[in-house]
């Protein structure tokens, strides 16, 4: 039996006309697989209000009540639905997460799944041809309902999938794919047929936010096949799998960009042993994210410590800072706000060097300073003044060839 | 251990700043007794707008789907109240009709209650002191929600009560209890301490509407005491509960009055046996309530058959009857809409013979019509024009002394 889950977000299921589109597309999956999973986010804009409703009484409500409130949202989307499905003659009903039940943890408003009870789902598929469940909630051993946090109907669809042995996870969006880089800097950019998990991964957490990062560990840990779709069109979309040979043959996949940076640094550091611990334990307990760090070799025993933060985390940071640097003698810490972050990503640059070299040189000519360097396996992220990032996203994009289809 | 039931509708959840006096009746109640259920209605208007969403697609949408939707309302409530009492420091938790459960039937859209898990809501009572349970809601057997009809937070509560033994439950609304007739008519209708769960019933279908008909046969078969108070003073409110000795003292406790009333009559009807049925049968079949019926003594044969409806059935029934009088042979159909019943309602009168005679001659002494009489064991109702119903209601009021306080 071929089952087929397909994810729509609250944009997809916002005002009737669009959940009329979501119905098209389901009646388009029926062709496609013998059963269908469908997963719903809350409708645009309602998740938002809930959780204005929720802190009006004090900013930190209680979270279990929370996502007991904040979890009708998919609620609502999935009654509506199952509704417009029986109207159009489907057997269809909906399923809410304590329903199946999609087990989880007791870390409210951002709750692990930690199983899902497939036999149950795959009863229901013998008597149904459609389960339209709710997305983004779980419940726990004692019967507490539990939100996933942001992006959680991602990982609900995709967990869902891996339960069932799904052939395919499709997730709807109101964009017809996954990107060589960001359209409106980039008029070249292209959407690409393929990309490897790994690859996803790196693009979603510089903010292309078509998929959230969660769901596609979740769809690379369970090798579950996602495929990224519009809603509004037929595009067949961007399918995220896993690595083949066809994808190492290309050096670099896509270009990100992230313009939430702000840097710091701590200048004339005693270069003694624990000196990167001093700096960066304070932060880590106060929950500042730090993204990128750079630490120059040591001159005179005294070195330069460099890294960005979140441009929202930029002054209780310096605050911080200031006690770390009285702390471990450093002379003085200065910032930068003006600062954006631009990497190559892709499988294909791990079995080729060179691809940091043809960067840097690129950037180089154009006359775009480099302020940090930080390099993983299947990606090179640099450091440049804001005022140079749509430049520098075509200059990456260009030197790689992205614009041409090769695939 | 002293269990409290408090009962509060939609306009007393409608906004933060309600919910705030929620908050105060809720620690009130705590001073009065050791441990509280609170149970909680949708905020006003918000059922309404679900099921306007539900019955967007189709006139008969389905109804598991429908429940699926409007149940939300409920929850939103008790998170959002639940958030409120644990920020002011009590111990409380939220509480669903799924996650006791509250059992019902699978007539969906209007479903009963079969049990109420009481060992769980026990054992909840031992970790909390207010449990703030969804309102209107249940679950089947098979784990689908179902809602309990209009007015059905009312039933639910006073359901709980009975199944925790609890002492009292507390029904607020917006008004201060129940009156001995509608103060917007009589100036000097009064609030009444005490009334038996019979009176209750028949003030209830006459349309006053302050507590719902379903819950008061609950309380009834159950034994549970009922008051009905205001969310917004401190009135002690009404009493509703098994009759005594006082309450049989008084002849007459209330005045009860329905606009929506149309009357029909078939005239000149062949008077042969099996006539009552052919007349009435076809209106059951279709739906239609018949409220007050009246066959004349026959004479020559033919007799008069006279019944009254809602106004809005009218259309239809006229519709039934012109093919019931073409089969039973009657000479013509009439209709009136220009009428209204009043009632005088007492557990006294059960043992007083003279109500109805002294009820007749207050009416007529005003030169009020009777046009229908119809009695049971402790309520006389009359169908008069509705021009006169404000007098009606006065004179009645006065005739039995009501504006006097006896308790």
């Amino acid at each position: 039996m071929k089952i087929l889950v397909q994810k729509f977000g609250g944009t997809s299921v916002a005002t009737p006309e669009r959940m009329l589109q979501v119905y098209e597309k389901t009646a388009d999956g029926l062709k496609r697989a013998d059963k269908l999973v469908v997963v719903l986010s809350a409708r645009a804009g309602e998740t938002n209000s809930l959780l204005a409703l929720a802190d009006q009484w004090s900013k930190e409500p209680d979270a279990a009540e929370r996502d007991c409130l904040v979890s009708t949202g998919e609620q609502v989307s999935v009654g509506l639905f199952a509704i417009l499905l029986k109207q159009r003659g489907i057997k269809a009903r909906s399923l809410l997460a304590w329903q199946i039940p999609i087990t989880t943890d007791d870390n409210f408003g951002n709750a692990r799944i930690r199983s899902i009870n497939s036999e149950a789902l795959h009863a229901w598929l013998k008597e149904h041809d459609v389960l339209v469940v709710a997305g983004f909630q779980g419940c726990t051993e004692d019967k507490r309902l539990t939100t996933l946090g942001r992006g959680g109907s991602d990982t609900s669809a995709v967990a869902l999938a891996a339960a069932l042995g799904a052939v395919e996870c499709e997730i709807y969006t109101d964009v017809d794919g996954v990107y060589t880089t960001d359209p409106n800097i980039c008029s070249t950019a292209r959407k690409m047929d393929r990309i490897a998990y790994n690859e996803m991964l790196e693009m979603a957490s510089m903010g292309a936010k078509v998929l959230h990062i969660r769901s596609v560990e979740f769809a690379q840990k369970y090798k579950v096949p996602v495929r990224v779709r519009c809603t509004f069109n037929d595009d067949p979309g961007t399918l995220v799998t896993q690595e083949d040979s066809s994808m190492e043959a290309l050096l670099v996949s896509g270009i990100a960009y992230d313009r939430d940076q702000a840097r710091v640094t701590l200048h004339a550091v005693p270069d003694v042993p624990g000196i990167a611990a001093a700096v960066f334990g304070p932060l880590s307990e106060k929950g500042v994210l730090v993204d990128m760090i750079v630490q120059n070799t040591s001159l005179d025993g005294l070195t330069d410590i460099t890294f960005t933060i979140s441009r929202k985390d930029l002054k209780y940071t310096l605050e911080i800072m200031t006690d770390v640097a009285a702390a471990v003698g450093a002379a003085e810490v200065v910032h930068d706000l003006s600062v954006a972050k631009v990497s190559a990503i892709g499988v294909g640059m791990r079995n080729h060097s060179g691809v940091a070299a043809r960067t840097f040189a690129a950037l180089t000519k154009e006359g775009i300073n480099i302020l940090m360097i930080s390099t993983s396996e299947i990606k090179i992220t640099i450091l440049i003044q804001e005022k140079y990032l749509e430049l520098a996203v075509r200059i990456l994009h260009d030197t790689f060839g992205l614009d041409w289809d090769i695939n």
